[in-house]
């Protein structure tokens, strides 16, 4: 049987990978046709993308098959050209936004968000299956290709963690595993890295997300979370590059091939430095930002009236991003463009490789990271599947490109300076690469908004393939994860997971001044406990075992109320339904005694229901003159639930997590204040 | 004082990456100049290594200030030449290696071997200052470079580490950094990272390293240890490029220059798995074989001649390698060559790109790699420093090539066979690039030997730069490790920790059939216990803790002995040396009495010394009939000593750390057949 187990175990990691890689790039064809849909179609078939359509054709001939809106529908005016074109634009991303909202709304509430501060509480060890749920599923997978089919400023990278989480569950529901929490749990940890794995087509990045965004580590000191993660993600990595959506046989989304080869030089360590800190300062901005208006949206109308939300902004944003012309094609294609170098042979995106038209496009490229700043912001929390990575990429990016537009201005400006002697003589020899600073740029901004670190630079440079310029990307997440440090201590996760006050300890060591367990403890007179034969009859303790709402109870027995152990309430109230219903002499258990106390109840001739059995084996109790930092460090270390403190073999008192929970998260400004609302 | 402590922690951090940037860098100037005055000496300068005495040459002027000593001592019989050639070769061989010995022999026992298994011990938990002394940082890093310089099979890697590790514990000191145990755990793990780092050139892959070999994770869920890492790791790149050993301005050590960028083919699979197959089994066998050398030499007289033993297996490795051609240069050399693509522009090493010579290098390429496994399973556990980094790489690149070599041959022959149909027709453009297939069984090989997996691809890919062949990589190191590990179930490092008995607790859930701790704990009875008052005066109390050996002692005090505490040995030793003798009425405390319990000493009027500050205050109480899956539990992840278990406040019994090691490491063949040795 253990053999058959893990080779169902194997299995359904197989599976998942298999199946989230396919799913990313069924996924990824989806999003590319919804969204084509909003500038034109294809003549010859509906169902074809502008890409699929224009194919086949030789180099130089032009596509006649992919028709404008208003190519298709001949209008001839400019004018009814461009009032169709921009109307059909807002009205389908009003429609596709609209669809997604509802059936977020009317099917799946919990795949709304990002999916990842949850994610992140339930491999910490809260149990939360109605996330997980196939209906969450379908509806966030669909839902997000819809969402960002739409042009809301949200990515689909957190979602397809989630996504990949909610199949791994569901497979391991059809191969039956028998699994424990501490399984399950194993196995979402490797699911989400499969997912990272199929989001940026970053195998190794995946398994590095696990490792330090999720805490994959610190709930399980086995190698083999490691291992089953790294296998999950090869294997979506494969499947989605077997598909290949984007026909182009490489995982590598982003390409930098300018830069690659190309070595780099001391003084561009000012501009990056530059860039680190707007990172570390624009992406602690955007968490309080996105923090505020998540409090003010729970605190308002709005928040009754979710979709006429999501409509209503998906129209702000159609409207203002058909102004911004940087903002008008897919956030993925902005930033491939601001990534790319410039080169003759492959066409200027918008003039950005005009070199007279220098300030207008910085102008440009700050005015649409501060849109876009701005969209995220309110967009990230509506109830819509939203990721934050790509847009954050998409700001950091346009200030990348910027100051990197800006150095080169200067260089070419003052050639002779000496800061910028090592620069090759030959003028028409790129010395400064803009497309690198843009990958700088977004990298210092993804660190200043989710303070990862390792993973992120992972997942740089497998999205760019930039392995020569690795140094440059670690400096600047560096510096940004420091500055950013210093404006505000957490993560736009750990602010929503503050937020909804998830049973989720943050990592790190607890300082305390040498307080003692006793000074956070329930003690023993305030804690609801089950004394041994209290209630006199099964029935009368199945009345009290559903009366309270608590995960368990300490039970005490004797006159002395010597601690017996803690039984887990719903295991007892399950027990004793089944013993009162389900068995022949149900009627007549429910009138008979029961007992606690290992031996008791054979002692007693069976006359006593014996219920030692649902005792919880492991309860580990504690004295409670021990320091306070060494019982957090437990729940930390060991994901306890609770711990018992006795003294001479009598309660003293309860610690649950929820208490370990509130100590630690007392410095978050907006702790609690979304907490209660439908994802509970 | 924290900001300053604070300030201070970071400037070891930053001083340790700086410093093992440049201790690397130089050691690498010192080990190539070393190595090619075995060949020869430049005729201007003899300070000065082949590249450096013949660089500023133009392209095509053949340089004529190197000398190989045949030329330089103007011998002229092609006979003289050779023999004179052989012999200085390996006289200076024997010459470097027994320096090296009688160095660490001398100096610095603790200086020999990789010192990897130490390192993960002391991050575990393990107290073993003495491996951190200034004296085995000198000795290690010198005699390092003298034994890579004599051409013994070993690499510098692991070595580095164990540098860099004691370059930290000396700032640290030189600093006064007041750290306890865990603050200085947390610093040696950063300058492992650091250590790795500059080894490889790989600033990602030191983080990586320590995370999963070292498992930096497990002894602290504290983000601030990966980030510690992340600095100082890059730190440590910076100053290896700045100082530019190689002249290349590049990190990156082999580059496979050849095929980056180009596609690989599905077939290609097969040939990957069969290195990936040859990985697992040979790596196992070479762990085998090192583990059966190991405990020989312990149990042989050659144990008492190590420095003869170095002499003369260095005699013997000269002599060997002269013979066959690949071996005859450094290890890194023959792996870069190895690494790279036949080129016509590049000149071919030793006749491996010409394809009519296949069988031939094929089976040199095998010879070389049996050669190499015999040498290096020697090797490792001899008196000098010794990583096994690069002898690994160095078998798996030989097979690679073999294999790739023969793929290639088959296609050429049979270049219409539909297995081969993804080739381009073409039969110039090459398909199958065997210096890839190279890094592929490197990669494997290394994979069978360390069973690392994440941190190994992507050291594998910052030292070749073939980032898009990530996937490859990947699945091989992933077959490679199926295969070890159903063949054995520990890696190399964990084979010597088990060999040494170490206290360091393997990772991975404990199971058995449901044992209390009680099957495994001291029982009360059998323990040394300090009864309160029972030694009457201070001075049999300071007799009594001279005189066992234990680390510390349960206290136990009252008529009912109960449980007052634990105090450590060594810490109420050193406080009543000092009470007896430092303080001015030290002879009059000797006789005074003595107290454990708080507040007893103030209630008799201070006539007792109190000694209840002493007590360790985090000591953990169980009940003996916890189960012993949590215990070990609890040891794996909170790093514990010892655990008490106490029944009604009386002492029942202890578990140490030790007992926990002898219980999960029962298992393994070679368990503690090196421990008491001089590294005890």
């Amino acid at each position: 049987a253990p053999v058959a187990d893990s080779a169902r175990t194997w299995l359904v990691i197989v599976l998942t990978g298999l199946g989230i890689g396919v799913a990313g790039a069924w996924l990824d064809v989806l999003v590319r046709w919804l969204g084509d849909l909003r500038e034109g179609r294809c003549t010859y078939g509906f169902f074809y993308n502008q890409v699929a359509c224009c194919s086949g054709l030789d180099p130089g001939e032009v596509c006649t098959e992919w028709k404008t809106w208003s190519e298709y529908l001949r209008v001839s005016s400019i004018l009814g050209q461009s009032l169709l074109q921009a109307w059909i634009y807002i009205a389908l991303a009003i429609m596709f936004a609209g669809s997604a909202a509802v059936l977020v709304v009317t099917y799946a509430p919990y795949a709304f968000h990002t999916g990842i501060p949850e994610i992140k509480a339930i491999l910490r060890g809260y149990v939360f299956d109605a996330f997980l749920s196939p209906w969450t599923l379908l509806i966030k997978a669909l839902g997000l290709a819809l969402a960002v089919a739409s042009g809301l400023s949200l990515g689909k990278e957190g979602p397809l963690v989630h996504v990949s989480c909610c199949l791994a569950f569901l497979l391991s529901r059809i191969f039956r595993l028998q699994h424990n929490e501490s399984q399950k749990r194993k196995l979402l940890a490797a699911a989400a890295a499969a997912g990272v794995s199929v989001a940026f087509g970053s195998p190794l990045g995946g398994v590095l997300f696990g490792l330090e965004e999720l805490d994959t580590f610190a709930f399980s000191n086995e190698s083999d979370v490691l291992w089953r993660g790294f296998v999950t993600s090869v294997i979506a990595a494969v499947s989605l590059q077997y598909i290949d959506p984007f026909g182009t046989s490489k995982l590598v989304l982003f390409e930098v091939s300018g830069a690659v080869g190309d070595t780099w030089r001391a003084f561009e360590l000012i501009p990056w430095m530059l860039l680190a800190i707007v990172g570390g300062v624009v992406g602690t901005l955007l968490i309080r930002l996105n923090a505020a208006a998540a409090v003010y949206r729970r605190n308002s109308a709005i928040h009754d009236w979710p979709v006429l939300e999501v409509v209503s902004f998906a129209a702000l944003t159609g409207a203002v991003c058909y102004l911004v012309v940087f903002l008008r094609v897919q956030t993925s294609e902005l930033v491939a463009n601001l990534f790319q170098e410039c080169d003759a042979t492959k066409g200027d995106y918008h003039g950005l490789c005009n070199p007279t038209a220098l300030w207008h496009n910085v102008f440009l490229l700050i005015l649409t990271a501060a849109v876009k700043v701005l969209l995220t912001a309110w967009t990230f929390g509506m109830m819509v599947p939203a990721g934050i990575f790509l847009p954050t990429i998409a700001i950091g990016a346009c200030f990348g490109r910027a100051v990197g537009l800006l150095t080169q201005g200067l260089q070419r400006a003052y050639p002779d300076a000496p800061i910028f002697s090592s620069c090759p003589p030959d003028a028409s020899i790129r010395c400064i690469s803009p497309g690198f600073y843009a990958v700088v740029g977004a990298a210092a901004m993804l660190g200043g908004v989710t303070r990862m670190t390792v993973s992120l630079v992972v997942i740089m440079f497998e999205l760019t393939g930039a392995l020569s310029h690795v140094l440059p990307i670690m400096i600047s997440v560096v510096v940004s994860k420091w500055v950013a440090d210093a404006l505000g201590r957490d993560g736009i996760y750990t602010v929503w997971i503050a937020m909804r006050r998830y049973p989720w300890l943050p990592p790190g060591e607890h300082r305390d001044s040498g307080q003692t367990a006793a000074q956070i403890m329930t003690p023993a007179p305030d804690l609801v406990v089950l004394r041994d034969g209290a209630p006199r009859s099964v029935a009368e303790l199945l009345a009290f075992a559903r009366a309270h709402r608590f995960h368990g109870l300490p039970v005490v027995a004797g006159e002395d109320d010597m601690l017996v152990g803690f039984v887990v309430r719903e295991k007892l109230r399950a027990y004793l339904e089944r013993l009162t219903t389900e068995e022949p002499d149900g009627a007549l258990n429910a009138d008979r005694g029961w007992t606690f106390v290992r031996g008791a109840a054979a002692a007693g001739g069976g006359e006593r229901v014996d219920l030692a059995p649902l005792l919880d084996p492991a309860t580990l109790q504690l004295r409670k003159d021990v320091p306070l930092q060494l019982v957090v460090n437990m729940f930390q270390k060991m994901n306890l639930r609770h711990v018992l403190f006795s003294q001479e073999g009598r309660l003293t008192g309860l610690v649950t997590k929820t208490d370990i929970v509130w100590l630690l998260n007392a410095h978050s400004p907006h702790a609690g204040q979304l907490a209660g609302e439908k994802v509970h």
